[in-house]
């Protein structure tokens, strides 16, 4: 048996950043120097995804340079650091490097790119060929992968344990939606308990445009039981120690590099245990860590934002406010003619009770200029388009407020859309789709509910108030765009209308399975020809954390013209 | 020697159009009847590219199922017509079916998929692996490839021309670039003298979202002389007779399925030669395709755009007036405060000098109206960003009132920023970059000044005065945003910028490259930081017509997240 020391480190790594993301692996380095092996999460001295920043080959020298700095000044604890590798004819590698004692041990290219979903690597890498190699750290025979390699069967991560690996380290930079996490969970303990090896598995944290990264490292014995984990969200250094159970290194095994022999150290150290998060707190925490990494590290402090009265910016300006903290927020109420008075003073409330910035700019005075300049007060109600002209008017004067403000202070636009409106197109291009981040663009309306009830609750745990007064949770959702308006007069409920999206869009089903599975006929022709018809719009929206197994965004990519009704 | 009559028949699909498409097909038919064999672009019945509309299994089976309908009707004339058909697992394939006397002689799945640039083809794709055959049409064995397969050294092409292939035939969705149609030709041609066989290069035309199709297929004999060639940009069925020497089948040559016999037909055909069409022609009928098949697919008639007196939109509204006609063209002047008396009189010649419908509406009364929502008037300079705010406030009440003429009748919004702007975010988010579609996005601004001057030749040869006015291309650039303000001091002149942002975007040069090649340092600096740092603006614009060889699009997709400066 070996017994290992290994250090998971969860980087929240800055896609381009590379002096930044050396910077943040040096701090580490610190916490890690009795250890026999730090594990970094895949692409942490670039970040990830890259996209097109690959196609850059001065870039992708950069890397390779910031990798081999990091090497060189190395130490007695092995580092396995991801990072992007110049290959021949202008290829490049989604590669990792083990490098101890100032040099580079060996390097691994990734051999399976996953080309789905929002992943484009065969876009963007050339899968790895160079022969497979195992490193001895700490005495064992480590066996590295990077994260796609873990979930192909009979693929690499086979040929490492045919090959001799006494324990498989593999690193990640696996993004979050809903109940990854148990996803991740079954892979890595099915592949220890099918091995028969212990599995370190080590993913990055932060978000990345519209990709959230939950961390959630974690170590399974082979027996398959999790015995340590890092937190999620959250920058975490984890140190425990591993027995390795010793496996005879068969003829015609994988060449082994030697790294590092065994060091006693005496008692072995078990890292603190992580309580699980209940379903509501992890998407919570996905959504603010999305805010606020696309805020801070767009280089900003500050974000604005229309408070309507409603749940979604409420919610919204409470993300923001766990985010950046309540003074950086920036609520701004923008009534109009046919807004309600409890419209107003609830969010009122709200600003008071979170202690955020409030600001009031009545429409009216615009509202009125607008109107005037179109005739509309002249126009035939045929000519009107049927009211939406003077709904999509007040939206899209509340748009121009809001960039106004963010160009003189500098604060970025949050816009507070639902996944429910973005599906069926209830919502305003150019209005209430306008700024920087849709902090819950994939998030149903049902589902923002159930968020703002959770974060109340957590309140009155940690002995408050309601952040989110009740009379907000209560009224009946409204654009409050005409005189008494309720969402409901255009759409159906939506704890009607959540399901039936979700089994169109995350489950893409078609609309006879849609009927067959029980929903209204007419009622799915409808919503399915909004949602079809909604693509342009969606198109012209801004990034937001994805959170769900399909977001609008690099997960679902459809022409915009589009005559396919299916 | 094999004589064949064979047509290339350039079809503008419409994507997800099943039914439609079929029709386009049949429609062709009877002009076809007396042929060996037509053949149709690639995806012709489905549309091309689909984007994830391939994830749909039902519409993957239906696909399918149009294929075998139009098979079934066949008579004497093979169908080589391109759909997308179901694989096995889910898989997809891009695939073409040679359709003979009612039944399906054939299927061949494409070999090379491409997946760089504007192509997505390993995600939605899955590669053929079926063996190649031949099909013996009108007495010769031809080998069928896709698009892709032709462009790859020792690829499928090669295999058929071993294989026995006395003819081959290649069907494409090659999209328009300026340059692309001589590369094409440059690989058929070496196709066609390197194996000695006469070559049949079919492309689709029309456009769909930003990729534009010019058409231009063409016929090689075995010296590479280009014998027959469609029209570029427009729909056409060219027939032509083709001379197809014999060449031994080799003993394990390809298999060959029997289509058709010899038919003699006397004296043979040989279509209408068409002339070439000279730089700025071709450019020009690439954005008229582009702007009418978005609008026409998108089921409008009708388009409006803000209508400056300057030469961006004075080029949009000409474009569109060609694409929809005059009447379908709604130009709105909007003329601030700051608008010079000399840019309301240009636009309005150039409307009356076209026949478009034109509009006025001056937006003081809103400009007074938000100026005073926000106390402009009272703010100190720091705090109105530097004049920014108030500029911004302009182009977005523009673009709040072409939204609410949209949404009143109905017309889509034309936006008209160039690429210069929109590389360096030269443009107001929600303000003029508000629309539907970007007519001239890809086009950089002196090359608007060239596609201008190039109309207004055109219209003068043809018996008329200039359309677009000369003031329009007399005068300096300038937004009008504030009291005289003027392009050149805010940016370096075009004519310097230009070079160095092609340099920099197609040509995707480091900054010491673009140094060691001329460029001011200082310059060089300044614009590669405007430019990387308005990809969040780029990443809400309308699409657009892709025109270069790297339009800001499909084919360059940077992380908006990004600190790289490299």
């Amino acid at each position: 048996m070996h017994r290992l020391r290994v250090a998971m480190v969860q980087v929240n790594s800055v896609v381009g950043d590379l002096d930044g993301n050396v910077a943040r692996v040096r701090s580490a380095l610190g916490e890690v120097a009795d250890c026999d092996v730090a594990i970094f999460p895949e692409m942490v001295l670039t970040g990830y995804p890259l996209e097109d920043l690959v196609l850059k080959p001065k870039f992708v020298a950069d890397s390779r340079a910031a990798m081999e700095t990091l090497a060189a000044e190395g130490g007695d604890c092995a580092l396995v650091l991801g990072f992007a590798d110049p290959g021949p004819d202008g290829c490049v590698h989604n590669a990792v490097a083990v490098c101890h004692g100032g040099d580079v041990a060996g390097v691994y290219h990734k051999r399976q790119l996953p080309n789905y979903s929002v992943f484009d690597e065969a876009r963007h890498f050339r899968a790895g060929t160079t022969p497979q190699e195992l490193y001895r750290i700490g005495g064992a025979r480590v066996g590295v992968a990077v994260c796609e390699d873990l979930w192909v069967a009979d693929g690499p991560v086979d040929r490492l344990f045919e090959g001799g690996a006494e324990l498989l380290v593999v690193v990640n930079g696996s993004p979050y939606h809903r109940g990854k996490l148990a996803e991740r969970e079954a892979t890595v303990v099915a592949t220890a308990t099918s091995s028969g090896r212990p599995l370190v598995y080590v993913n990055l944290v932060g978000a990345q445009d519209e990709l959230v990264f939950d961390g959630g490292s974690m170590v399974a014995d082979p027996t398959g039981r999790i015995v340590a984990r890092g937190p999620r969200f959250d920058e975490a250094v984890v140190v425990t120690d591993i027995d390795v159970p010793e496996v005879p290194h068969a003829e015609g095994g994988l060449p082994v590099v030697e790294v590092s022999g065994a060091v006693d150290r005496g008692d072995p150290l078990v890292p603190a245990p992580v309580a699980p998060l209940e379903p509501m707190a992890e998407l919570y925490g996905a959504l603010v860590t999305a805010t606020r990494d696309y805020v801070v590290k767009s280089g900003f402090t500050d974000v604005c934002l229309g408070l309507s009265g409603g749940v979604d910016s409420a919610l919204v300006a409470t993300i923001a406010a766990d985010a950046l903290g309540p003074d950086h927020v920036h609520a701004v109420l923008m009534p109009s003619r046919y807004s309600s008075g409890h419209s107003v003073t609830d969010a009122e409330s709200l600003i008071a009770e979170q202690g955020i910035d409030g600001m009031t700019i009545p429409i009216e005075d615009a509202h009125v200029a607008l109107r005037g300049l179109l005739g509309l007060d002249d126009l035939s109600d045929a000519d009107k388009g049927d009211g939406l002209v003077d709904e999509n008017l007040q939206a899209r004067i509340r748009g121009v407020l809001l960039m106004a403000l963010s160009n003189a202070h500098g604060w970025l636009v949050l816009t507070t859309g639902n996944k429910s409106e973005s599906a069926v197109g209830y919502s305003t291009l150019y209005g209430d789709t306008a700024g920087a981040y849709a902090s819950i663009k994939d998030v149903y309306k049902t589902t923002v509910y159930d968020l703002c009830r959770w974060r109340n609750t957590q309140a009155v745990l940690c002995g408050g108030g309601p952040v989110i007064p009740d009379p907000i949770l209560a009224k009946p959702p409204s654009a409050e765009l005409r005189p008494d308006q309720r969402d409901d007069q255009s759409l159906p409920p939506y704890d009607v209308l959540d399901p039936l999206l979700e089994a169109y869009i995350e489950g893409d089903r078609t609309r006879a399975e849609l009927v067959a599975s029980g929903f209204d006929a007419d009622l799915v022709d409808r919503v399915v020809r909004l949602v079809d018809g909604a693509e342009y719009k969606r198109r012209q929206t801004p990034h937001g954390a994805r959170v769900t197994r399909k977001g609008f965004g690099r997960d679902r990519r459809l022409p915009v013209v589009n005559r396919y009704r299916g």
